[in-house]
């Protein structure tokens, strides 16, 4: 492959200059490149450049994106949403592979270039979804880099025979387990922690838990998590994901927790959740060290018709929630959509920065925090230096 | 104006059909209509029609867009924003009727065909906005129809000269008398609400109340608003914006709250506040039989950056504040920037009926709660009969 420029661009810091990529990786970014060797250019036309997104939590096999309009109807508690999602599953005969395919070319389009995307074991459709992952992320590959969590979402221990399948999809491609709500699903949650960094320990593979589990409760399912990351030395590779309790607890115990986050480098993504009610202080944990992504989590599925896969609109979404105005406050929210999420699922080199992957996205805006107010379709979106989308389409078939 | 038809489009009922319009007026709605006279005929595509969209809640003065980033930096209380703000507009010169021009015309590109925008006036800037907004409003007539509201955002009894500017903005266009926060801002919430409800009986306006105080503070507001609502005669003439405090005290006092909105017939706008404060809870506000609407108040000013002129982008932000995910509760939301602050505002005949003026968006989607989600660019946008958007681009200059 040739070298390519991409010249005229605006950096996030307000710079402007060129990004020269040699055989997929950026081997230099600045204001003036000279010319060398074989050269393909793009002008950027004074665009901002950006890195490609990470979605740091997908739930890719629940879409219902592109079908016909699905009606929500019917009772709310979580149970009733999880049984009624595996019901629609098997009267539809969702097709997996199809719909995460759709789902990933709405991503690439708008930009994201990895994503971590919890895939459902359960009784009922067994490994399908997983198996459905494991072909859309061949097919998807050119332009997004997928990591599969096994998870329990009809919960675990509560389903006899889930456990079995989990453990099949981790000898099989699966990167990470899953957990969810140690109590309030599993009615267990001793079990269902030792099951679950269990399975992390035998196949040595990280773990991220999402915990709904309110207030005190759901602090008690942290301080459980916290005890087994330390007791089995995976420090840095346990996500909490939505950790509502952060919210729903008062100080000084909210610091106490934190502490706990922070010897055990746990991380928490906070997708900025709908309905007002109490979610993590990304500032606060922000300014306390804690590390910080994020994601659209489920696309249009049966649980809700709202998300769509961008993370500018994510971004927005958690700017919203947390009621930042100030730009310093925002950065927060657009670097969990970025390098806060690169670092979090472990991606390695990121950035615009020689030795980086040329992933990154070129999108009209003067600065960052424009991009993510004006949303306006993707100019560009590069993977590895192959252009994957252009002017908001995909062109990964 | 010959007849004109708008043939294959889908109504928001699931219906197909056409739309025939008058000399600006719809005259029929239909499955088949048999052409007469001279018609000109526009082809839908089997998108979407709905009725101009209402925000009901503007800020169209404060707006910076089309001017550089603001960087939100310094104080964050209600008072170093207002002081901020009067200050940046002294130093920059801010040219009113360009920016109500420019949010006006990005209205207009979205779908929205009429809306109640405040205009501050305070002892600086005087009437500067108001003159401004009187400019703005005449040229942008042809697309959008434009309330004015005469808005003390400063204070109005802290600010001797206030009331006496406000007045010669009632004698001279505008259209409603605003108030705020007659405790937190004015320090007097009988002074305050006295003036405000004599200027409306001397010129025979109706009210509309920013109350962004919280819990008791702001529901001890709304009984006084009542008061007077009552004693002048002046019920199904006041609005109170945000109105925070529905969603910050207890039962049974929130019931007896929403006992005198309704004994008063007054009207609440609420957006789908940021920040997971306390909001109102705009289903049981629906259910009780409050008259309900909604805006996206500033957009992008030295306040925030957040807001965009696009009532499909508020219909989802005020379903992602109140959790809304049955059809059945987003349609509420959808129908707070639709007939909701048709009737809330007072534009009288409105919708895609015989006898309303032909207001109306044209947008691809299968319901609207679709289009609510995806927000493609609006494809048509027509009032009273004129095209005055296309593909997302106004056409009014």
């Amino acid at each position: 492959m040739a070298i390519q420029v991409i010249q005229n661009v605006r950096f996030a810091d307000g710079r402007r200059g060129s990004i020269v990529i040699d055989d997929g990786t950026i081997i230099a970014t600045g204001e003036s490149i000279p010319p060398e060797r074989t050269m393909t250019v793009i002008d950027a036309g004074d665009r901002l450049a950006l890195p490609g997104f990470v979605d740091a939590h997908a739930h890719m096999d629940k879409s219902l994106l592109g079908l016909d309009w699905y009606a929500n109807e019917g009772g709310w508690t979580l149970q009733d949403m999880v049984d009624r999602e595996r019901r629609y599953r098997v009267d539809k005969q969702i097709d997996f592979a199809t719909q995460i395919r759709r789902v990933g070319r709405r991503m690439i389009a708008t930009g994201t270039t990895a994503t971590r995307t919890f895939i459902d074991i359960d009784t009922d459709i067994g490994l399908n979804a997983f198996h459905g992952a494991l072909e859309a992320r061949e097919a998807l590959a050119t332009g997004l880099s997928m990591q599969i969590v096994a998870f329990p979402q009809s919960g675990m221990l509560v389903r006899p025979g889930t456990v079995e399948l989990m453990e099949e999809s981790l000898r099989s491609g699966a990167d990470v387990v899953g957990g969810l709500d140690p109590s309030s699903m599993d009615r267990d949650p001793k079990g269902h922690l030792d099951t679950i960094f269990g399975m992390a320990e035998r196949y040595d593979k990280d773990v991220d838990i999402h915990l709904h589990e309110p207030g005190d409760l759901g602090a008690f399912s942290i301080e459980l998590i916290a005890e087994r990351t330390r007791a089995l030395g995976m420090r840095g590779r346990v996500v909490i994901s939505h950790a509502f309790s952060l919210g729903g607890v008062t100080d000084p115990y909210l610091g106490q927790l934190i502490d706990l986050l922070l010897e055990n480098d746990i991380a928490i993504m906070s997708h900025g959740p709908s309905g007002g009610r109490p979610a993590p202080p990304v500032k606060r944990l922000h300014d306390a060290g804690v590390r910080l992504c994020a994601g659209n989590d489920g696309i249009r599925d049966t649980w809700g018709p709202l998300n769509m896969p961008d993370m500018l609109l994510r971004a927005f979404l958690i700017t919203y929630r947390n009621n930042f105005r100030r730009d310093d406050e925002i950065a927060i929210a657009l670097a969990m959509c970025m390098e806060g999420g690169a670092e979090v699922i472990g991606l390695g080199h990121y950035g615009l920065v020689a030795g980086s992957p040329a992933d990154l996205v070129i999108v009209g805006g003067q600065n960052p925090l424009e991009a993510m107010v004006e949303r306006p379709d993707r100019w560009l979106v590069m993977k590895r230096g192959v252009v994957v989308a252009r002017e908001g389409d995909c062109l990964v078939a």
